[in-house]
Parts: structure tokens; C-alpha cells; sequence
């Protein structure tokens, strides 16, 4: 499975015991210790899935006696009314972990179907990546870069210590592109390539110069983007970031970028809408 | 200060973990151990600003030398340019933190200025209010509540055992509305009012017999709402929730409803634009 | 099971930490590795029992093989000698986490059997209820609420988040009871009742004008209660506090309060008296 | 300081998330966040007081702006109306911690209450010290200890791994005492002594024989005390246990055992009763 | 099993959070989801085997569906080419947690096999104990004493509470040996022996009268040796430490100490050369 | 500070936990709480000194009165006798975290010593770097990948997640060099190299031609170095690992390899010779 089970059960038990650490005072109340329950997890829109290994650890750690029966793949993508997966078992620890599940679901969903957006707006055989950001969630991260991946996407560094990335604040710091690139390489991992943030067609060349492997443009013009990619001409990676827009895309690709950033995909996603509809049983 | 410093904290922790816990190779490559610097966090639109709470105890956990200094109120609305605060002390703290505090600043700003455009779609002198839900985002949940407010709304209630509401699943497994509120009465902390989520006009009798004091009504159309809310006739609260959309805040609040709750506030606000801008020390 | 299986596995997790994170040298070195086991918790005076959920979660963290098996339901009372339940499997694992179970299941049996003994003080068809407070044992709330709860008892407030409890020194801050519970019906959740603590008649009618739901009469003597439930006169609930003993429970029931709230539940109870008496295993 | 910083910081930490963690909504709504204020911790009964060092850290981790000042020394024997320590500082964050601090420092006070009781009841010269058990609170296991330091008794081992205590089941699993003793000892860490629990008089050679260095004799009779403290006759250490009253202390104390171990200490003891009462700043 | 669960448990969720916690990128490319393989764990070196419940607990941890069967004892010696245990199931899993698995293993099989090397140059028929002690690596200390225990050692004092022990800065503060035994005699547990270092046979006379229990002969060179255990005189046990090297111990333990603690034993043993083997399944 | 500030305090923290969790019986029993010293941290050896970060956090948890000044740069080359740092504040903390000080200071400066001895033998002007590996300590990496940095050397890939590394078993399972190299190529993130393990020129070829671009040879001979270095021909960094010793780093890094990684570093450095020398404050 392509996400860390570790890492699902950590976040799993923060979320939990941020809605249930205390218990849940209704389900007690209401639903009898013994009674038991089937309910399904439905698309109520178009969307792509994700999130089921997430569904599962919840579960698990509520109730070791629930359920979770998969009905499609990760990052398949639902027409309004399908089932995702269905949930059976204690009817108190379904109620209990509803809200939870959903809310990781519907934000994992969210990512997975805007990234498939993105993806789908890419020209046929283009090699052009659509690629995420380090805007994630505090504390979601790993389950965001997986949505991206769900959705077609491809993920950008991991953090602050998986790869060098040069920004417009650190060479104002530093003294300029060219310092910066050199100190850079003067103590990356190897593994690592070195990625530069230029605004102009003179920091492309300074970058090149000084050992840049990646060239990211910043909020340039569909012009400056042609220039760009001419000046940088296969020498690095050209990544272009900075508010790109669905409709941009296809123009952008077209270009001959390598990477298209988009924060977008992780920060302001609209929740994908699922619910989880009871069936009865008997 | 109206966030506990302890939780703010231990969200921070998680969040510098997950980006920062391995080291920042860039900045450490690229800057000088002694350079300093200041930068301002800048409104790139406009918003309902909220989060230096969060981002002074981020670089509190970097480097004890950074001094935040505040240039608005929480809740203030920013126009595009306002200067929100700044950041002084040491270049590479500030470079380390920055991605950080704009993950959490943006989403902040980002529930405060959605909450703050519903909130404005009230009639005036209307005493409705408009809520949030438990559809949070996994782990933030203390802090979008509080962007909430920030931005005007008010909160419903914290978690699963802050007070009873009964939802179609309940009352699904338990077998009907009256019982569900009957059992919920015979648990429920006398601090606590229970709601019930109604689908029409026969549970809300039911509901308000067994002495529910909150009925939700749950996707009613406005039609439907004049009914529920003439229904209840102020011997209980009145909530509305389910899809409602900026422009429908204003004739479901004329109706005369008290809550009006909005999971959107936090499962689908979009980032609020702002950025770091260095400012050359000298 | 009304007790989060999230929320006692953490509590768990710590309190074996605490005894036998860094190994139990006695057993390893007197018990062979393959040797079995069978033990009866006995309960060694009459009792309210409670915590077999706890048990069960004790043991699942210590060794997989351990098997722990009811004999008696939460709650009920148990006579000197009764087995509440038994424990079988590695002789090792039961003696290491013999300790820890007896001394979470002494301290909510305990509790327990001292909230069963105010219930039992209240007259026959009284609506009164007897409720905790927090003045719990730090990290053990979760429980000493829920062992309340099996004791026939009801739960107070959660936390500072979950309802409004205007107290003296809130009072003395905000300067004056009305502007208090003003203050807090501006912002307390929908879902919640405003609970105002008062000292005289005078503090309650101040309370009623300003919206209080329910009145929190503090240290008052048996007239002064009469004085007080009749200035109430039914326009809120009527919680009684301070130093109630099992004597006063069924006079001031008598007066017509709705709540009697009691501290020493929680801080004060005598553990109950339970063993861990070996069965030898043939 | 006897009580290690990180330690309490720890424990200080569980107990705000539990009650402070989602935020204190009546003094949120009823206290001006600028309000200042100052309060004093009073016995309300002669006690032992203990736990300043905990209260201090309790109001660091909510304000840093929030300054405890000592009025006595820990251990120190308060009379009824006495001031333990003065809180001064923002008013709101003062009330935010009040319940939190003063559940710990009725619970360590009553303890040390109790402990000191235990301690006065020993013969004037008499070497035989009071001591606590394995019998505490979970995760409160090392503020415990303390307290009972702090009444003048004296702490027993730590955990599970901090010395040898062979008990009866340890023995009925093992087979015999002269086989556990001999066990023990080949795996025993050189820095502690070997403790065996006995039943009777031949129990005792036998272990003595084996090498046990400190003899427990549990629920032994006055005539099996002295029976028993003869046949040790200075060649172990002598403790005793098993439901120790406070009348009895003197006597067991004069048959010349060295140790007596009361469960109830930790388990058992009530609160003292200290309230924080709100001085108004002017 | 010697190792409690819940040890094991918590010191391998951060192995696995340090190495795998955002996932493997590599595996994840390169593996197909439902390929299954064995692997073996195999001695490239004559070593003592060490780390079992570790590796059993990894793999339980990032796939249940893992298996893990065990070829040899713990502490058993293998010589070059011996397989120690096989791993099989879903070869993604057995890939991801390879590093982590090797890195426990070798570290504690070096450790078993260094302390094996020590213990074996014990003359035979003597009763003196190779110790470890506290210079332990941080977070590893519970397993770094079972690998001591595991290559025929002893441990030393668990940590900071578990004994008393008196070095030379203790001395120099306190203001002299005798001093310092009285004071810790007057608040030491009852199961734990006291220790004091010296330096010369003065201080040797001086802490034997005061009642120390152990006395700690630091860098003696061998006549001192002989001349301190001839002080001591049986009186109390003798504890040889600082700098023994393997060709030391015989020497050492013949002049009639009972203790030879090695700080080198878990600071400086080189790590056991252990690999995986891949083992085609078909 | 090239260590994040809240990764260290999370290390100290589980390590004080470890040692000083439960408290230090000694100090508080032999010296008194206002007692204050002075102490030295000399080196006891010729090393490279590491780790004064990490001191200076461990004396904040003990005690925010604790003072550490420091006497030399880290990584630098310390001589026998000379003093590294200094502390000064209250005695009673000072040898309550001195162990744990020693602990971190002795295995840090450690790898850094080895790791210099390792840059040391390259030839001059030679390129070629020394690199560490993931065999790192569970729970340290962070702390040890510095060290290596305070050595003169350089940082691989910080875990599983940084940079695509294909192994032997990788290979294994997925069917072949090429087959391995293309997936990765399909799925890496654009800011990481894909380092290939070869064991033969035909593998190089292999992983040359599908896209490659580190090419780790594992365990040749020098013969087959040169081979294999010819056969890269600059189209690929090289990487040499396997049991590199320091007698033969010169002689591989004249064969023109990029990067010699070298487990040994981290996995079997021994403790650099530190200790803490009292001064007596007057």
C-alpha cells in the first residue's frame, strides 16, 4: 500500500481524539450496545476517490470488530450515486467514526478530483507534469501528496530537507543567484537536484551557470514563458509556478515545460461530497 | 488571548515537524549564520486576516531571537497591501518558517473572510446566526473554530461529547425520533440542549413532545422552512443546515431561523492570498 | 462500549509506561517464559464495580495471548468475594500488568460505589440528579466520568469548551453578574445552557433578567435553598454545590433542585477494594 | 528542585489538553483579554501543603505573563485561612488554569496530609519509616511520590524495573519461595536488594536462606509480627503492609520493623480542601 | 518475553517515523502492490544474535500480513552464513522496513556479541558480573540492557531514580564522602543499595563507615585494585570501573571484585554485520 | 542553527525522559537545592568536537537557570585537555543532566572524529565526497547526519522518502535493472536523482540507458572500479559503498568516483573521550 500504515495510524489518532477523545454523548445515549449496522459511502457528485486506507484505520482503532468492504480503487473516479466502499459491524462504532472518516474523505477526494483536472486539461502525449506544492494542511501532508498522486499528479519535494530550492528570499539574503547556486552545491545531498527560482532571463543564465538543474519560473507571462524555455534550452528542468489556472494549463504545457506547480491542489480544494447512507438491517 | 497558548503549541509542533524536522538544506546551504532580516506578511487581497497567534509561537519554536510584531487585530479586514505584521531577527529562522506560518495564515484568513461574507449577508439588525460544523480538517479544528469567529460567525458544538445532536442515523438505528430524544434526555448533561435533525413536519412535533430545545432542519426548501419554523413557533431554537449558499443567507435568515450552520466555512474556504516579502535590512 | 477504545488505549499506554515501560525484572527473572496462568479479580468488600474495559485494554497492550473474561456487567454491585472477572494465559504477562489493572479498577470501582451511595440517598421518584464535577484526577477524566456514570451518577460540563459556567471570580472580573451572563449569551454555542454561579437572591434575579438557564446556588444553607429554588421558581434549573455529604443528599433533594453537583466523586473516593488471587493452572 | 522540570512539564501538559485544550468559553466571553488580576491559594483546613512547583508550571504553559509568587515551603504544615502562594497576572489566564492547579494541589496536598498523619503517629527515636506503595494514581505515579516526601515519608521502589519484589503469585507461579529468591538473585541488578513476601514463619527461613534482604511480611497479626521479627532477627530488613490504619502505626512501629508500607497513602487519601480566592487588583 | 510489548512498540513507531514516515518512494515505484517474497536475516560475521521481538514488531507495525519465524534463540552465537529468522509476505512491506530491521539488529547483536567477548574472558568458576551502565545511546536504553543481558552481562541502575549512586562531582559538591553517604542513606528507597565512588583508600574507610553498600573503585590501576578490595574487606561489594578493556578482565576479576561495569559495551560497540537476503519465491 | 531548534528539544526530550524522568535520588538527596557550581566539558582525546546545540537544550529542560558557554566551534579539532564548553547555574542540575550531556556529546563528537579521519585521507583537490548512509542510530539520524556535516562530511538521502535508491532486492522483485529504472523514472519527483545498485558492467548499461543518474557500485573490487567508472564515462555520478576502510579511500577516490558512502560512520563510530570536570565555585 502506497501510504506508510505508521504513518495513517498517527494522524488517524489525532483526528480521533480531537472529535471522540471524550466520547460521543449522542450515539451513547441513543444506540444500544448491541445493535448492529451496514452503511454505504456514496458519491453524491462527479468526483475521483480517494482515501479508503484512511476509512480502514479508523475503524480500526474505534472498533476492532468493523468492517470496511472496498467497492472501487484509489483514485477511480465515481459518478454521482456510486458506492465507494460500505462499512458493517456495531452500529455505535460506525456512528461514532462517521464524521471523521468523512471529513478525511471528502478533503482527500477533493485533492485526488481537481488534480485530475488539472491532469485531464494536459495536451495528449505532452510529458508535462502537473505537480503539488508544499501548501499542505498542517499535519495532513503525507495524505494530501498521496491525494495528488490519486489524481494523476506528481509530487514536488517533501520538505524542507528533501531538496534544494532556492527562493526569491533566499538569494535577496544570500546576495544573488549566482552565490546562492554555488553555496547550494557546495553541501546538497547528491541524490538531490538543485532547483533555482528566477524572475528574469538574466538569473536564468547566472543559474545555468553556477550548476542550477532545475529552473523555476515565477508568475511569468505567456511570453516571458517562451523566452524562458528558449534561454534555459534543455540544459535544466523548467518549472513554472505562480497561479496557474486550469484554463492555463494546456498553453503552458504547450510551451515545453517540464512541471507545472500548483498550490492550488492542496490549498484551496473544495471538499469532494460524499455521505454515508445507512442501510438497514435484518 | 482567546486561543489556549498550550494547543497552539502542540499544533506547531506537529506542523514544523512535518516540513522543518529534518533540517532546511536550502537556507542552511544558501545563508550566513549571523545575517538578520525582516519581512512583512503582506495581503495580496482582500480578507479578513486571522493566525498571528499561530505564526508568533512558530518562530517562538525555531529560534527564541525572531520578534513578531503585530500591524492588525485579528478579525481586522485587510485591503490588498496592508502589511499584517512583521518578522525580525535572524535571516535563516525566518526562511525556515515562512512556508509554515503561510499554510496556517492562509487558511485562517482564508475560513475568516468566507465566514465574514456570510456573516455580512445577514439583514441587519437580524439576531441569526451563522455556525460552523464538525467539518473540519483532521487536527486544526480548535484553530478553525477560532477563524470562525474571527471572522463573525459562532461556533456549534466543539466535538461528539460537548452536547447531543441527533442525527438520521440515530434516529435510523434507534428507531424514531421520539425515542432517540427521550434517551438522549435520560443521559444528557444538564448543560448541554439536545437538538434533533428533522426531515419534515411530523418529526418536528415528535421531536418538540420528547423535549428537543434545537430542531435542525435538514435540507429543507424555503417553502418547507416557513412550515418548520411556524411548526416549532419558539418553543425551540430553530437551525437550518445542508448546501446553503452565499446567496441564501439572507431569505433563510429572514424566515426567522436561529442558526444558520455551514460546514463550507471550513471543509471548502480557499487559501487567502498572502505572501512574505523581505525587506533589506541595513 | 461507552468508553472510546482511542481514548483508553492512550491512558493505558501511559500508565504502563509508568510501571513497566522499562521491563518488570522480578517476573523475568522468577517466571519461565512459557509458563501459564490463570487469575480471578475478587472483589474484597461489598462494591460498585467498574473498568473491565480498561483491563481488557491493559493486557492487549502488554502480551497478544492474554485473555480477559466478564463475570459481572459495568455497574453492577458486587458482594464481597465475587469474581468480577479472570485473566488467563502467560503467567508473565498477567503478573506485569497486575498492578496497573488493580489500581485503574480500585480507583473507578471506588468511585463508583461512592456515586451509587449518593444515588441511593435520593428519595424514591425524585427527578434530581447527582453529578460530577471537574475536580477529576489530571488525564483521568475520561474514565472518572464514566465510572460516575456506572454508578448511577450523571456528567457534568466536559471542559472549559463544552458549556458556560460563569463562577464567582469570573463575577469579580467582569464586574457584576448581569454583565457576565450578557457577555456570555453573546457567545456561547447554540447547544449549550449558560450556567451563572450566585451568592444571594438578589444574584439570582440579576441572572434570570440576563438570560441564565441555569442557577448554580454556591454554599447555601437549607433555608437559603428554599429562598433560592423559590426565587427560581421554575424560569431555570437549580444546581446545588459545596460540600455536599451523603446526609444532605435526600433533604435537598427534597427542595426541588434539579442537580446536585459533587466534587468528592472524583477527588475524594476511597479506592475500592479488589484482588488478584492466582489460579493454579494443572 | 527534587521534581525533575521536564517531568512536570509533561504531566502539566496532559492535564491542561484535558480541561484547557479546545479553549475556556465562559472566560473567553466574560473577561477583557487586557483585564489584569491577582488571586491567592488559601487552606481551607489545617493540611501539609504540596505542589507549587506544579502550579508554576501550569501557568507558564498558559501565559508566560502570568507570575506565582510562594508564601511557605513545600511540606509546610498550613493552618485553615493560611496562603500557600499568590497568582498574579492577566486575569484571564489566571482563571483559564484555576481548576487544573488546584486539582493537583488538593490531591498532592491530601496526600502529603495523610503521610505526615502516618509520620507523627511514630514513636519519638523510633527508626521505622512510612513508606508508599506501586498503589498510585496512573500517570501521576512520580508527583505522588513526591508529595509523600513531602509529609515525611518515604518512597518504596519506583517501578517494575527499579528493584526485585517477589510477591505470593510470583511464588505460586514459580514454585516455591527458596526458588524464587535463588532466581531473583542470579539476575538482579548488584544496586538492589531482593524483597520476598512471606505468609508465615517458615517462609521466612526460607527466603532468608536464599538471600532476600528485606522481608515483607504482608497481613501478619500483632503475635505473627513479633513471631516474624525474630525469626529475621536483623539478617534482612523488615517490612510490613497490608491495610495499615492510622491506630496502628505505633504499635507495628515498637515490634521494631524498619518499614511500613501503606497503599492508601496514594490511593486513598482525600483532597485537601485550598481555594483560590480572587484579590481585585487596583 | 523480557521485553515488554509496549516498549518495543513505542521505540520502533519512531524508528519508523524517522525512516519511512512520509513514505517510500522507491518501493512504491518499483514494487508491484500484491508481489509477495521471503527474505532471510543472515550472520556475515561470527556474532551474538540479538533483536528478534524488534524486527517481529516493525513489520507488525507497516503490514500486518507480514510474517516473521525465528531460527535461533536470542543470545545464541551464529557463526558466518547462519540464518537468524526469515521474513515473509508482501515484499513491499519486507522492503521498507529492511533498513530499519538491519539497523536495530546489528546495533543490538553488536552490542550482545561485545558483551559476549567480555563475559567470556571471565575466569572460570568466578562470581564476578560484567555490568553495563548508563552511558547508554539516547532513546535505545531498554534495548541496548536486554542486548547486555542477551550476550551473558548484567545490567547496572535503570536510570537516575532507580539507585543511589554517589560519583566524584556529588562529592565535591556535597563536601566530602561521608557526608554524602549520610545524606543518601537518609532519603534512600529501602530496596536500593547505595553506591559511592572513590578515589583512595581513605575515602574507601570513610564511605564503609558511613554505610555505603557498594563501593565504586574508579581507574584504579592494579595494585590500588588490590589494596581497595583488601580495604573493603567484604564489608560491601566492590565495583571496578573506567577504561576495562577485554585483556583487563581476567586480571581484574581474579584480585576478587564483584563488578565490572564497561561503559564500552553500549558506547562504542561496533555494529554486527547482518544482511537480508532476498529469497525468490516461485 | 544548521539543527532545527524543535528537533533537538524533541530528541532531549525522550532522552531526559529516559534518564531523568522519574528523578535523580542521588542529587536530591546529597546536595542542597541552592547550592551552585561551575563544570567543564573537556575532551579527553584529540577529536572533533560536536554537539553543543544539544547540551545547551538539555540544561533548558533541566533548569532555565542553567548557563552554557561555549569555548569552540563545532567541528572543531580539539586537542587532549581542551575545554569545550562550560556550565554554570545551579549544582543540583548540572549533575542531574550531565550523564545525558556525555551521552549525546561523546557519540556526536564521535562520528564527527571518524568522519573526519575519513575526508582526511582524500587526496588533495580531489572531489570526491565522504557520505554517510542510512545505518543510522533509530531515533538519532538528525542528530548523527550532522554530525557528519561538523566532520567534513556530506549527507546522502535523509530517508525513504528524499531520493529514489534502487537496491539489489528491489531489483530482485521487480524483474531487473531496466524494468526498476523506468518505474522510478515514472514516478520520482523531478527534484531527486534515481541512483541505480549495480553489480556488474552489463548493469551499468542497463542503468545508464534507462535514465539513471547515480550509479552506486556496490562492493567492487578496484579493478572492477575502474571498469565501472570507465563505463559510466560522466554520463552518471558514481557512488562507491561496501565496507570502505579508511586505508583505501584514497586509492578509490583517485579512481575518479563521486561519492564514497560509508555506513561505518554512523553504525560503528566509537564514543569520543568527553568528561565533565567540577570547578569549584568560590
Amino acid at each position: 500500500m502506497p501510504l506508510p500504515q505508521n504513518a495513517i495510524a498517527k494522524i488517524v489518532r489525532v483526528a480521533l481524539e480531537e472529535d471522540l477523545g471524550r466520547g460521543d454523548i449522542t450515539t451513547d445515549a441513543c444506540v444500544d450496545a448491541d445493535a448492529r449496522g451496514r452503511a454505504q459511502l456514496v458519491a453524491r457528485q462527479e468526483l475521483t476517490f480517494c482515501g479508503a486506507p484512511v476509512v480502514r484505520e479508523i475503524f480500526r482503532q474505534i472498533d476492532f470488530g468493523v468492517r470496511v468492504s472496498l467497492r472501487c480503487q484509489e483514485g477511480e473516479r465515481l459518478k454521482k450515486g456510486d458506492v465507494a466502499l460500505t462499512i458493517s459491524g456495531p452500529a455505535a462504532a460506525i456512528l461514532k467514526g462517521e464524521r471523521v472518516a468523512l471529513n478525511f474523505v471528502q478533503r482527500l477526494s477533493g485533492i485526488a478530483t481537481l488534480t485530475r483536472a488539472y491532469v485531464d486539461r494536459l495536451p495528449e502525449g505532452c510529458s508535462t507534469r502537473i505537480a503539488d506544492t508544499r501548501k499542505t494542511t498542517p499535519g495532513m501532508r503525507i495524505l494530501e501528496r498521496y491525494a495528488v498522486r490519486c489524481g494523476g499528479g506528481r509530487n514536488h519535494r517533501e520538505d524542507l530537507s528533501a531538496a534544494i530550492l532556492i527562493k526569491d528570499n533566499h538569494i535577496a539574503v544570500c546576495g544573488g543567484v549566482r552565490q546562492a547556486v554555488l553555496r547550494a552545491n557546495a553541501s546538497a545531498p547528491h541524490t538531490s537536484r538543485i532547483t533555482c527560482e528566477v524572475d528574469n532571463l538574466e538569473q536564468i543564465r547566472e543559474a545555468l551557470e553556477a550548476g542550477a538543474e532545475v529552473i523555476l519560473l515565477d508568475n511569468f507571462d505567456e511570453k516571458q514563458l517562451w523566452q524562458g524555455v528558449n534561454a534555459v534550452a534543455g540544459r535544466a528542468l523548467v518549472e513554472v509556478s505562480g497561479g496557474v489556472t486550469l484554463d492555463m494549463v494546456a498553453s503552458i504545457a504547450r510551451v515545453g515545460v517540464d512541471v507545472i506547480s500548483v498550490g492550488a491542489l492542496t490549498h484551496s480544494a473544495p471538499a469532494a461530497d460524499l455521505g454515508l447512507d445507512w442501510v438497514t438491517e435484518r
